[in-house]
């Protein structure tokens, strides 16, 4: 198999853009209809439907390519030979159903664990982050820079209020001297916008306690090609296969964090 | 004096995007030249730059009005009396300049202490939140939906992660505990955008320990003609000559809010 990544880029994007816009729409006749039942049922909704639209695309161009998807597709993957593709129908359901605005179609392809094409589209901002191995990531038209060292007092850090008010171990005090020793920090509640965001310098990086692979393997492509660190809190490669906690940042600052996030005699915060 | 406050608002919109276009430039200015001084001067220098050309307009059109600026106008200001404008030139100053986006220009006219204008626009997303007094308020065209009630469960709270991570008294821990009573927190870094989202419902509160009346003289506006609630912590109106703890919310949640925000013995978190 010698794949044409370019290519396939391009019939993601288009393939991205078709289901981008069945998301716009649905949430213009929810505004008219002014929704009778509860907002997760359409969120429910979209969610199958725009997985089973880009399933039903890469199956018809891709029968030998693997799927996994946020909601049903590829449940049954142990194994990351191949070429691969993780999608996240809408990153930033609550988001989505709740602001109406930045959430994302996140799609990644990769070959046997390496990531080859990374595309975060948020939808209502009509931002398109994208990448192929060895090329560049892009915001649109633009080329990204190769990020640079920042210490963690000149960071804005991408980290969720909650993650600071867990109260479930004394120990998350070490987070909170990390937040009072950086610059400032920022929450947008899309974990695919949030790496996009360090992959162009928005954010200097960002911390989830909880990811899964679908999340964060269209950032990962992104963040390499732009020169970023991508790690578990014990520097650990992140795993395809199943979620974990992860950190992703400029080079200098991802040291400093994992210092705050991993306490080396074992104990994880 | 007897204001045409539709005609004041048009002139302070063509005003505004004048100073947007300035602040766009100097962005770009600065991407070209890979500013060879601190960021932190280009900040000051636009700063005070776009306060004083507002500065200039205000009071060629309206010579008998007092003008605030967070730069330096109006210190000098000691009562509400009469005509007053309230300017943020650059509200998300650390946005500006770190992430080239997600600032706002935030203006307000005040007539006897009473909110007539608000305005606030974000320039790079060209996002225009707008209202006078009795007529409602406005994205772009789009005129604003009258908020409803909801519960802190249901909530999207806007509220910075430093916030939560002082360490300065153990009753922060009131402050974790409404965190995850709630249904999740954004942190986008400028009071007058998160203000305005309040009013669009992109938020459904907005709490800060220390706002300025720049930062949210026009936001009162915004948040007034969409039926929401703001006050300090203590349930008192928010100043307009100095500075205060702030929550913006929904009708319902706000009486939530304060439970956390402010023990009724007369200490404040």
């Amino acid at each position: 198999m010698n794949e044409n990544w370019n290519n396939v880029k391009n019939e993601a994007v288009k393939w991205v853009e078709e289901a981008g816009k069945i998301l716009k729409e649905s949430l213009y006749e929810q505004l008219d209809i002014q929704t009778k039942s509860n907002p997760n049922d359409l969120v429910t909704e979209m969610d199958y439907k725009v997985e089973r639209i880009l399933k039903e695309r890469i199956e018809h161009s891709h029968p030998d390519h693997k799927i996994i998807g946020e909601e049903e597709a590829g449940r049954h993957i142990q194994s990351t030979d191949g070429v691969m593709w993780l999608i996240d129908p809408i990153d930033g359901t609550t988001n989505f159903v709740h602001q109406k605005f930045n959430f994302a179609i996140s799609v990644a392809v990769v070959e046997n664990g390496v990531g080859k094409i990374g595309i975060i589209y948020n939808v209502i901002q009509d931002e398109w982050f994208t990448a192929v191995a060895g090329q560049g990531a892009f915001l649109n038209e633009r080329k990204l820079e190769q990020t640079k060292p920042v210490t963690l007092q000149e960071a804005v850090l991408g980290l969720n209020g909650r993650w600071l008010a867990r109260e479930k171990r004394a120990d998350e005090q070490s987070l909170h001297h990390m937040v009072r020793r950086s610059r400032s920090v920022r929450s947008y509640g899309a974990a695919a916008i949030e790496l996009a965001y360090v992959a162009c310098g928005r954010l200097d990086c960002y911390i989830s306690f909880r990811l899964s692979p679908w999340d964060y393997a269209a950032g990962l492509v992104l963040l390499k090609e732009t020169g970023h660190q991508v790690s578990t809190f014990q520097n650990d490669e992140v795993p395809l296969l199943e979620p974990c906690r992860i950190a992703a940042s400029r080079p200098g600052l991802h040291e400093e964090l994992l210092d705050y996030l991993y306490d080396h005699k074992g104990f994880e915060y």
